[in-house]
């Protein structure tokens, strides 16, 4: 039996005349790319290219689908009504659904952005009209959300696959959660330390936490950007050492085990 | 056997706390809804709501796509590259055909709107743009455009369907164009004549020229208004006069004849 | 010595082909027009039309700033940091002074929109980039709050004139509050009681709240609505009684007593 | 007497989370800035931290209004209505004079950006309403154009202050348009070889033509890109050129002679 893992990173984020990060360098490390869908980032030609070099390069593709703020990158927290969360998240979807069928690929799986991806971790009203709108226009599509988040047992519930993940670049709390950016040590940057918690995160299934404490901790996937040099490179090096001791970097949808 | 024409019109307009038109009162008396995609009018909530009620009245939906320009409500014209375009294209293609998977029906034809429409009418850059968008997004998909226009041939030869279609309160060129706005005599104002025009139209494929002439016109749909009151009482009674004369209303995707 | 009170409502809230409420009434009935400075709604070209329309009639135009939110109409909380909410503040002020100037009138006061009026009545944090942003851009401008509200002691401490406002169609809390809209009774409907209470305002400082409790409330300005039939109906019958009884309706920035 | 000229780029074409070319080396070689004002690039925050930015650094700011299109970056024609174009023009430059009043600095001159540039140029329908526009915002704003252009006339005749910019780095027809950028030879590299012209041009008023021929062109400034590296190389190599050879770089509104 072959161990193997997902790596996501966030692609297509720039807009019109403006680029952001490196997406040649990260589809030929991650196995799943969060597109833009138009919302806080991303064009439809430029998102027509990216997925087509994702179509190319065999990367699974995710509608990472936001609230309406382009000038705010979808970063700030908004007071959206359900109905209108589960149309804008609808209406992203099919967006890049077509884009990708003209590329030739097709989305299997939705990750929420920014203040959504967080706003809906815990929050079950925002969070049931994300889940509602993916069931409705598409029921094959998984959930993806943060490890141990409230929303993905919602999802499960709901009927849809979903899919954990791990931040390869960030400190855990002893409960499992995040640690917050504001606080120091939230945020790691010694790359082979990343790789190797990554490898354990593997291998293992655990995560040692800020204090010391080893979690237990279920993940699919492993989020790693690609928005400097600095993550690129980190990310490169997570694959790296995965692949190197034996760990496949394979989408969730090509998995079977 | 049974004569049958289809009737359409420009619906979901709205945006956002902004309304336009009488979307009730027009799909009660269509057989196929113009829906906006976002580009030129539309939000997600608004454009789901409009495709739930074309769905409920069996009215067909077409994707009514755009330049990317809201406050000029896609009346301008743009020079957009034709790789951006048909980016474009998909993109509302995409987004249209989700929420009306969610609403239970789906997209069975593209009509671009205002300055796009007129474009591709005689432009074939942009034309070719819009049939390769089309072609990647859904190749089932049928184009509709001005009865006559070379783009209609243009698709065609391209292997798309396509759907000629009449404006109801338009007068015409001997050549079988549309006279100008800017020259008297171009909109109707008469409903009667109006409709009588349209039996015409539709059992004899021919209509009478400013001048007199009298043309053949292959048509298989029908352009009305519901931007007023007066262009739902016109559109009402082209309906009452061609079913009361055996021309049944029915969507061109559903017709056999 | 004459009494005099000023009265406000919303305008120029169209966008692009789409209109909002009867400007051209309420143009007649109001002193000072809050005029959309196009984050929530507003064109340029509109906005042009609406101050020149309010520089004809003689009636005071205030900068009506909003979130960045046209789809929502600037209705949605969202999270904005202090430093982008008081430039998008500054920007929104300077694009109406240019058109006022265009029109030969000018800006006097501003008045957040929406979400944003809410959620300053309460919070430092977003009132006083507000405060800083009409500070920087222009100090003579009056700030516009709901009477009682902390913002208007806030933007006093500061130096900046201030013009409370009560709402003519919404009941009272005993403790001076707006009742909520989700409580029945919050919002009247009743013309002529809501007549009388302004008249009882704006001569004795005092109104009934929800539990018959008579309140003291200091109000600059009474803010009416004109998106309806109805609204222009009431507004109208609010100026009738105030005149009659003697009470001059004008704008702040030309009361001198 | 001192001979002086000056040189401007543009600065400010960041938007949200989005950056463009190199703003901190560009306002330490050029005395003019040509600030995006939210049309086709250029948020509030971002756009008042360029301001502050110039006004720290002695550099003169001009508005760089554009058509609506913010995916397009302003470079794709628009047809925009006279009335609608000049609102729009308007709004950008109140917008920008407020967030200079905010920076302790203002606005002097007006360059319209992109398609509009080049429209209005020739183009005397759109032409007439970017110089209404500025009249009607501030008759004291110049208004920048291509050297030579009939827009320049047309503003002057209008009583307008303008000011006529030659490109450095591009070669020139012989009778003085620029030559287009799809023929060989239309963009120069040599940053030696632009620095020597932009000499030549600053002392004797004279430019080579592509054909050989020498030309009289009077210009006023100077534009330079800061965009890449090289870009920002060439530029301050002109700067250098210049002021070794005695020429100072003065923006147009603090020159006397």
């Amino acid at each position: 039996m072959t161990l193997s893992i997902d790596m996501n990173s966030d692609l297509g984020e720039g807009y019109g005349a403006w680029t952001m990060g490196d997406d040649a360098a990260m589809l030929s490390i991650v196995s799943s790319a969060n597109v833009a869908c138009g919302f806080h980032a991303g064009d439809p030609s430029g998102i027509l290219e990216t997925v087509r070099q994702a179509a190319q390069r065999g990367v699974a593709v995710g509608a990472h689908v936001s609230y309406p703020d382009r000038v705010g990158f979808g970063r700030r927290a908004m007071d959206v009504a359900p109905t209108e969360l589960a149309a804008d998240v609808i209406y992203q979807i099919g967006a890049l659904q077509a884009l990708c069928a003209a590329a030739g690929t097709r989305v299997t799986y939705v990750k929420p952005h920014g203040a959504l991806y967080n706003t809906i971790a815990e929050d079950a009203r925002q969070g049931e009209a994300v889940i509602s709108a993916i069931k409705s226009a598409d029921p094959s599509l998984a959930l993806m959300g943060l490890a141990g988040a409230p929303i993905l047992k919602r999802a499960a519930d709901a009927g849809l696959a979903t899919i954990s993940e791990a931040f390869a670049d960030r400190a855990y709390t002893p409960s499992g959660t995040l640690v917050s950016r504001r606080e120091s040590g939230s945020v790691l940057h010694d790359v082979n330390l990343v790789a190797e918690r990554m490898l354990q995160l593997a291998i293992e299934g655990t995560i040692q936490a800020i204090d010391g404490t080893v979690l237990r901790l279920q993940a699919d996937s492993i989020c790693v950007h690609g928005d400097s040099p600095g993550a690129v490179l980190m990310a490169a090096r997570v694959r790296q050492v995965l692949t190197e001791q034996g760990v496949a970097i394979v989408a969730n949808s090509k998995r079977t085990g």
